[in-house]
């Protein structure tokens, strides 16, 4: 739990509140103090023990689980309320790409000091977010490290039994579709590295739109239940649209042919573009994005359409699933394919 | 995924064998290669997707979650087969203390390289262990640090219905019973870090005993549905018993009078205390014991007994909860209490 820093340890030894029996003074009570009143919901008992509990209701429990690193996955200088948006944003997304509507997450934080400055926010972000998508604090860990922060969050939806939307399940024929728009994260994240494109970024509302984007992923949790209802396949682009995309063909035994001119576009996107300051493979391999890409039969379509428009999410049909294992193809306004140098990010 | 490296980064990106099309010679495909054979479960979907899913069956999912780091939890040169089993063993050593029978895990690790000569014994030692204990390896994520090794694991356990075993139920009058022995893992750390713990066991078994002690816990997994039956409270020894008495005491609204005499030690603990090595509180506040502390009223204590005995593990009373609110007593042979500096590690 959050609340009673596990350890058996090789770095010195402190007392812990416990220990010395003195009032809530320690870091150890900062940490309970902060997050105790997100474990709202029943089965997190408080976070007074050393698990959590799920309850039987005949779903399957859909569990997903990604990890944010300083350095890696966030910047050193990132507020703590965007930290803890992102990191249990990225796990919603995952679920509601599965089609699995959020039940509950635990957190693994691992510090190198437990600090108020930091973790009040944190902790307070961490609970809007745990209320807006109804995801409670069930449970966690806090770790003493002598390394970057790390946030690493388990997450857990619900679905009826074998419900679950797979990446494998995409066919010759369906239409590839993705919501929101593509690029902006990894544009963001460029900004914020300088450069030509924070140079180009001249516009202080599209700049902080983007980095918005990289920072404060927007999880299509509105959209579970539709793509439950309509997918074929159905992933979050979280490495890269183009990358991503290969991997959910690849596991389907299937190829893909995408339009670029199709791929949906923010305004601060499609100007860095059309001044020519990003090519199309920053937006399409740069990831980030935690939209959803899913495949659908051309029956589906319409119906999927406009679900998602009465739930708010606006979705873009890129291309096609055709048969084959190449890596799939993108294709310009005039016919011309892109060949990309990577499709996606790697950390090894 | 464990196999599929998820990240939206900062550091510079290499290519991804989906990226490259190549053949599987990436350090991905190492991973792939080295964590997909554990992934048995049907509900892992082989590792390539994007989530697990638990299928229900009426139980409760009990979750726990628990991390280690290197230097922190476990030692930088600690071989690479005990880090893994230490990683799944502290979870499931809090599962079986709540009473959940083992339903699988999911694994975050953060490294620095992928690295063929540490992943291929990390992996087949988590293999083992995910088979001995029938505890398959649902999903994961891996992701990139410049910082120490970490490895996150959330682990599901299942009980029927409200039967998980809780800190709080502990009452006065219940006897406090614990598995095993108490303080070996803190002298195998003592040894491994020197001085004259090390200096003074100069019997080489003895010494990997308590090093293997510190290294590889041993979950009492087979006990898990004794305590359900049985305890009216329990928790893992994992900071010290001292310390996590005092936590569990604390939560259920009682004290406990401890017998130090009682507390079970292995022969060479025993060694070490009777020569003047150690004192008390070096075992009983050392932690990474990973042994059942439960509480019992009187009426259980014999069924306990017996059923522990059937399954192979030894238990000792220890001592008795009491009524009020104090820090747990420790009181010695000749009847005088030993003040503890301290009852256990903490992080902050």
């Amino acid at each position: 739990m959050p609340c009673s820093t596990r350890s058996r340890a090789s770095s010195a030894p402190t007392s812990s509140r416990v220990a010395s029996g003195k009032p809530a003074s320690g870091e150890d009570s900062l940490i309970a103090q902060y997050f105790r009143p997100l474990a709202t919901d029943p089965g997190a008992f408080g976070l007074d023990d050393d698990a959590a509990a799920l309850k039987p209701d005949g779903s399957d429990i859909v569990v997903t689980t990604d990890a944010i690193v300083e350095g890696v996955h966030f910047l050193p200088d990132d507020p703590p309320d965007t930290v803890a948006r992102k990191a249990l944003r990225v796990n919603l997304s995952d679920l509601a790409a599965k089609g699995a509507t959020p039940a509950g997450f635990v957190l693994t934080l691992a510090l190198q000091q437990a600090e108020e400055a930091w973790l009040k926010p944190f902790a307070a972000a961490l609970g809007e977010d745990a209320v807006r998508f109804a995801c409670p604090l069930l449970g966690g860990d806090t770790v003493s490290t002598p390394g970057p922060l790390m946030v690493s969050v388990t997450a857990f939806g619900r679905t009826p039994p074998g419900k679950m939307v797979h990446r494998s399940g995409a066919k010759a024929g369906d239409r590839v579709m993705v919501t929101g728009t593509i690029g902006d994260a990894a544009l963001g994240l460029a900004i914020l590295r300088g450069g030509k494109v924070r140079a180009a970024a001249s516009d202080n509302a599209a700049r902080d739109e983007l980095i918005g984007r990289y920072r404060v992923p927007q999880p299509r949790v509105a959209m579970a239940e539709i793509v439950r209802g309509h997918a074929s396949a159905s992933m979050d682009v979280s490495d890269g649209l183009a990358g991503d995309l290969a991997k959910l063909c690849g596991v389907s035994g299937v190829s893909a042919d995408i339009d670029l001119s199709s791929v949906p576009l923010s305004d601060a996107a499609r100007d860095l573009v059309s001044r020519g300051v990003v090519g199309p493979e920053t937006l399409i391999a740069g990831g980030d994005d935690y939209e959803i890409l899913c495949t659908l039969p051309d029956h589906r379509v319409e119906a999927f359409v406009q679900a998602a428009r009465a739930a708010g999410v606006a979705v873009s049909s890129i291309g096609k699933v055709v048969a084959g294992n190449a890596i799939p193809r993108f294709v310009d306004g005039q016919g011309r394919e892109i060949v990309l140098e990577r499709l996606s990010y790697s950390h090894f």
